[in-house]
């Protein structure tokens, strides 16, 4: 059984993203998994990070990120974010669920993302650097789950907007990979505008499927920090572990798209 | 003489995001041109796009893409959207200036562009769709001023994040392109949680020289929807267009990198 964290953002209860959400709860839960909900619209979730997070730590000289690691070190960030941290502590699995708003997800999501994965808690700095692999949220799995405006095409392999894959490594590889999680392929929804009542059926559907087989599903073959794939300290990629022609993100999987 | 919109987002007054915003807005009026400047910490910027920006537009059955563009077309739009509204339209020249956190934007920027980039003032639908050119913003000028914690190598061709100009595309693209508007290559400091008093002199010296030369900067040559480049419809890219062996974002510029 899966201890299962989702997350939603959208500001609509009738909204794709939210009834997609609830049934992915529903099945979930069906299932017998136990399942934590963050639905950060209904929780009036503080989007823009600042210093009022850090409690009573004062951030003196100090950058703003190691503030945030002084304050998880003195256990002095702000109950809200202490609770999210909690719940990711606890969770083997976690899903985020939103609408692609401008080719990224909408800002109050970032800022749980901003807020929650403090210095100390997503990752680490300096020469035992937690990055990529070996830190607190280690060997969880994360997924997508994301409605998307436009049609299929604009985001192939050729579309104007660029490969929806491509769109979502900052967020797959940068967010989740980043901070240790396996990342399952995401679940995408195009088209997510002109949803009719037996298209979205065929939706439930698949969504219910997915979830029902989220524990046997193989993560994206990101590579690890720490495989010694990347040179140890400028954490570039060694020569000649790629197809011959890769470029740009896919260098980053293990095996070719 | 340029008609300047700063936009800035750092939690911190004594931050380098700051310091170097401060310096271009010197350097830009210093030279005569007029900037205005959204301090977005200061204004205590509302990050989380809701129905209560619609202000009396009832969004009915419509999606909420839809409600803010009937609430653009009705005028009904919360001040504070409208505000930036007029900033941007009096703007031919456009600066994001932030953090990059997370391989993004902080959210209370995107938060910004989620906002006020609403249906009707930053993008069209259907038939008569502006997008990649075409709308309201057409032919402004826009570019990123972005301080990146990592180290440059981690962001090279070989980096483990990925090429910083591939992590940037979802903004410079797909935000800053989608609206019609023009892109100046970013101007992008790394290792910015380490700046020394001297390399502060530095990097003040590089972006004031930037900023005098702003009006003279070549733009990223991303297509254009209208330039013919793309199938009517489904806004893939022709055949042919593209050097032998380019793949993904690259394929939407005119000129290899």
């Amino acid at each position: 059984m899966m201890k299962v964290l989702t997350v939603s953002a959208h500001p609509r209860r009738d909204s794709l993203t939210t009834a997609l959400h609830d049934i992915a709860v529903a099945t979930l839960t069906g299932d017998g998994h136990e399942v934590k909900s963050s639905r950060l619209y209904e929780m009036g979730w503080k989007a823009a990070a600042d210093e009022a997070d850090f409690g009573d730590t004062t951030a003196g000289d100090s950058s703003f990120m190691f503030a945030s690691g002084e304050a998880f070190d003195n256990g002095s960030l702000s109950p809200d974010i202490q609770a999210e941290q909690d719940k990711l502590r606890w969770a083997d699995t976690v899903l985020l669920h939103f609408p692609l708003w401008w080719f990224s997800m909408p800002a109050i999501m970032k800022g749980w993302v901003d807020r929650v994965l403090t210095m100390g808690f997503g990752y680490g700095t300096g020469p035992a650097a937690k990055r990529y692999g070996g830190g607190l949220l280690d060997g969880k799995r994360a997924m997508l789950v994301v409605a998307v405006g436009g049609r299929e095409e604009n985001y192939a392999a050729r579309g104007i907007n660029g490969p929806i894959q491509d769109l979502l490594f900052p967020i797959e590889h940068g967010i989740f990979s980043y901070t240790g999680m396996e990342v399952l392929p995401a679940h995408v929804v195009f088209s997510a505008n002109r949803v009719t009542p037996q298209r979205f059926a065929d939706l439930a559907d698949e969504l219910r499927e997915r979830m029902s087989t989220l524990d046997k599903i193989e993560p994206v073959p990101f590579r690890r920090g720490d495989s010694g794939d990347y040179h140890d300290r400028v954490l570039t990629l060694r020569d000649g572990l790629e197809t011959p022609g890769t470029t740009g993100f896919d260098l980053h999987r293990r095996i070719a798209r």
